[in-house]
């Protein structure tokens, strides 16, 4: 069946190239004040490359996202141990130009030894490098400095900040990366990286990777606007239906298939069952309606939700299932029914609003 | 009776100035790591110092601040027209050393015309050598660079923060100023300001004044600690009482006499009214109740608990009546009892105790 | 047996590197500032890897050392004529990833050329650069800036500062070397190449090497700590057995076989008969009591008093001989027992604690 | 007395003066590298100008000094409140043009309140104007940041370095002192400060004042010669007689008219009852036939020993009556006896040499 589909998927492909470019056109946003172009959908990793589905599938999600338009994936040293994704990425150069491609990865997780984690100069070289091989690529778009969350047992061997804007310097400077960016840092963190870049002549970020979706909202919303208008840094969003939880498949407890169902995933089952995961439940069953009412899924309409925020560059995607993704990236038709009137009624629902940045002053 | 209230207070100054100077070294606290010993009681002169009150209860507040250790008096060029403020603090530096008091000012709105507003150069420059002159001063030791707040109507001509360091470093070399510092500013705002100052070799600000009250939390409890560690920017607070709010005068709707009656403070009377201002008042009533087991006054218990956070290096007093002065004043005596059980029940009452830096990352 | 101690070698690799790198976390330590992580102990290859012993001792140390969860080996350019200790290197580089090793390199010494030694830049590039293709690396982790001891009798050829911090950051720049450090450096020195780094624009050093064991104590314990608070830099100590003078093997006057009655050692054996020498054999005695109580040897003691220190990102091993080796690193088994009293009784016995910071102002 | 006594001095001044200056020519030494020319012996003012002599005598000893050719006079605003300090050199200026005299002043403890000490920026211009207004003089010579000693129990409000040193450039442009030192700074701090003042183009600090004596050697043998080679920082002592220890005054305990016997002194009475304390007034046995052998006393022997180190730009004296401080200064006619063997014999009865810089390293 594979060979079925990639004998026909090369035929698609012919016909639909040009088509793809041109819808990917329409469709592109600037990545903060960089110049580059990514698609205003990406399709993340998270999870999706790893045990959880199998290489056609992954191949499959990978032919469905390009033939949608979107130009922008995101892959990460950690994900499913850098193999897979990096595998189909390959493949995938096979059949657009490495040119018309913005592939991103993010280092923090690497091998299993001390020195192969963290933000040490060593780690930023050696995992980009490392993950430039596996790939088969000669350089990334973009690389990502992350952090552990919260939910990470293990200390933070946090280097200063001058030494990682100076080993991402460096790295650029080789021609592994054209940009770098940051991932979960908070907004001081950022504008720290930007101050020390400018006193010592390095090269500063260009994009925050931050969670964005329904429930939460403050960093996206009020704090990297106010860092994009000042130092020019754009946002990636990722998880945009929340971990799953906005599918509405946990509308009725959690089912045995799911994710949250999973050992490792104990936090999320934690936060669904939890007094305010309930009260989520009750507010996507009147977003429901409000989707109904626009002829479109829930997930759909978060997604579009979140690509209403015109100061998102891009929402990345990471479904585990071809289906999924398809309706995932159907959102982008839901965008211009997202009227001012349809936001502030799904506002009035969530209650949520952060303030402004003029009331922050105070 | 001025003149009576002058020769007896002249006679207690003569005895108290001991007293006094002794009650100073118990309370200092560093601004930020400027070196500067601030007492943690500062007298604000906002809504104070105008047409409210008479020129001998004025004389009177500031005789009872600094008999009870307060070195800090924070003036501002709006404040009734810098008319009042001034004089008082003229008179005030017939009994003590200029060297033993921290006056700071704020400038944003000066006279009338459009160039006497702002933080452009020439009104930064202009309206400090106003200032000094009125108040007969040669130098004041922080000047703040004030912003509107966002019940101001007008459009906010701010200029680029480097012009505003740069005329800050300006009137410092030139012995106007000691130290500049922000009020009403973004963390990362102040990180920009801090930022240019490194890479242009001015002199960055050491200080934010900010609204900090049981009801206000997020940016001082969260945002002002992770500067001060990155850059050692101090903070002082102001509206302990939140605008008279926790004063406990509302609690049965809005009095004639308050403050909250006149018609340039419509949007504190809304506040009180709203649902939000309801069940602030309820969170009062059982703040009330600790404050009795305590021994003082609901308003000594906010002070002492603005006091509570080391984080703070002072709290401006607003109050526009001797007694009350006295009262809050009083919270000295009270943040001893401010132990952990007790913040962390007033945390449960209150139930608005900002997230860790660690969830931020997120 | 060679061939033997191979295969079974391999077989237990197979099988112990997952202890391994269990093991590595659970002692591994933060080197500065800098972000990269180092275990506890290291190899050093001072007097090891030359005439002394054979290829076949040399292997197995490495061996031990790795399965250890050592991931720190510090080499040389002089050690051995720069041979013996590459050899060894190359092959341990064929059981594990080469980031999840931290190879460290010392450059002063190299050829007899008059141009072949000292820290000019054409030796720094030229040196290392020998090294690594001696080594068969890409890059080393850390490049050391060695400094001739007092034993050196030829002039010191000590170029400014400002080279030698250009020169390092052109090889970190070439790609030659993730960091750089300085061995032998008083803690002035390293002082000034942070603060040339910094007004040029250049890599300033991570760590320096310094000696400490029992009998020497204050650089590491008042100078360094006070260095590493100030610009981050880490230390990374050397001769944890004071040249074998801690073993106690010189307690009753110097063997035959020894160190210290090589030729070349002459100074060391003037320093164990000297009255020094033996009012510290009279100390050792008392330790031995100490290391009997804790159930250890008087070395493991002696290591496990140096990694009390938390200041100490690493101790290098140079031991001669692989029971040694493995008794010395046994010392990690030791280390929790260093509670405040053992340690304040080795203290007291050794009556060389050295003044605090405190102190020092006078 | 005091009318007699001055108008013989005039006379003398009259017909000295000229002697004087080239007597001052002959001892006078390099201040750092400043190009400051500071007479080898300096009058401190440190307990001398106190509660403790009369005017009377305090002018006496102001005119012996500069008939001795001292041209350098070391005050401070704590010294005597400020107050006799100041009225005596201002009547020394008299006699002698200002342009003759190298005045310096020490920071740190100002007024009594909280603001009027410490090193803030507000202190420093605060302190220093004061200084000068009590003074009478436009500008001295050089302004010291003091820091308090390890006895002072208050806390010790420091500010960030960069702070001090934009503030001594301050009153140096101000044209209120030529140049700025440091006094009791560790070695480490000093080398910040010249980081710092390289940085951001600010004044490097010229001088360090430091405590030296017999029995106190490292700071002013091993540290500062590494500054002064390093970046050009000076070296002033102060305490040549240990606080009165070397006089030999203490031999036989504490008499009832010293210092030691007073209140405030009473760490110097522990210092001298205690262990140390007695192997010291042995070893002042053991150099007082040394002092006979060369035909002068102890002291002089003690003070012609500071200065037969080269690096010490100028030893204070600080004594507190005519006689001693004209025995003190015949120190100079006992320098050229300091042959190498003497000091070599000096320094095997006092047995604290200090490692040189060579040994330092390792």
């Amino acid at each position: 069946m594979n060979q079925d589909f990639r004998e026909s998927s090369q035929l698609t492909l012919f016909l639909t190239r040009w088509l793809i470019l041109f819808v990917c056109l329409c469709f592109c946003r600037n990545l903060g004040k960089s110049g580059l172009r990514v698609s205003c959908l990406g399709l993340g990793t998270w999870v999706t490359f790893g045990g959880q589905i199998t290489d056609e599938v992954a191949e499959q999600l990978m032919t469905i996202a390009y033939e949608s338009g979107v130009n922008l994936f995101d892959t990460a040293e950690v994900y499913a141990g850098g193999r897979w994704a990096c595998i189909f990425l390959n493949l995938c150069l096979h059949f657009l130009r490495r040119s018309s491609l913005v592939i991103t990865t993010k280092l923090y997780w690497g091998g299993k030894a001390e020195t192969e984690r963290g933000l040490s100069r060593k780690h930023i070289i050696e995992g980009l490098k490392g993950s430039l091989q596996r790939m088969q690529l000669e350089y990334v778009d973009v690389v990502f400095a992350n952090r552990p969350d919260s939910n990470t047992p293990m200390e933070d061997p946090f280097p200063c900040t001058c030494c990682i804007v100076r080993a991402m310097t460096y790295v650029i400077n080789q021609g592994m990366a054209m940009y770098w960016g940051t991932s979960r840092w908070t907004a001081m963190e950022i504008m720290e990286a930007y101050s020390v870049a400018r006193q010592f002549n390095l090269i500063p970020p260009v994009c925050e990777q931050a969670e964005y979706h329904l429930f939460q909202r403050e960093k996206v919303e009020v704090q990297l606007p106010e860092l994009y208008h000042k130092i020019g840094v754009g946002a990636m969003t990722w998880s945009p239906l929340a971990c799953g939880i906005i599918t509405g498949k946990y509308e009725n407890g959690i089912p045995e298939s799911s994710r949250a169902s999973m050992k490792s995933y104990q936090w999320l089952k934690e936060k669904i069952v939890s007094e305010d995961g309930r009260k989520q439940q009750a507010k996507l069953k009147e977003l429901n309606h409000i989707a109904e009412k626009l002829g479109c899924t829930l997930p759909q309409l978060a997604v579009a939700w979140c690509l209403r925020n015109e100061g998102v560059s891009s929402v990345l995607l990471g479904t585990s299932n071809p289906e999924q993704l398809t309706e995932n990236l159907g959102a982008i038709q839901v965008l211009p029914k997202m009227t001012s009137h349809v936001v502030s009624e799904i506002d009035h629902i969530l209650g949520n609003r952060p303030y402004s940045k003029r009331d922050y002053r105070s």
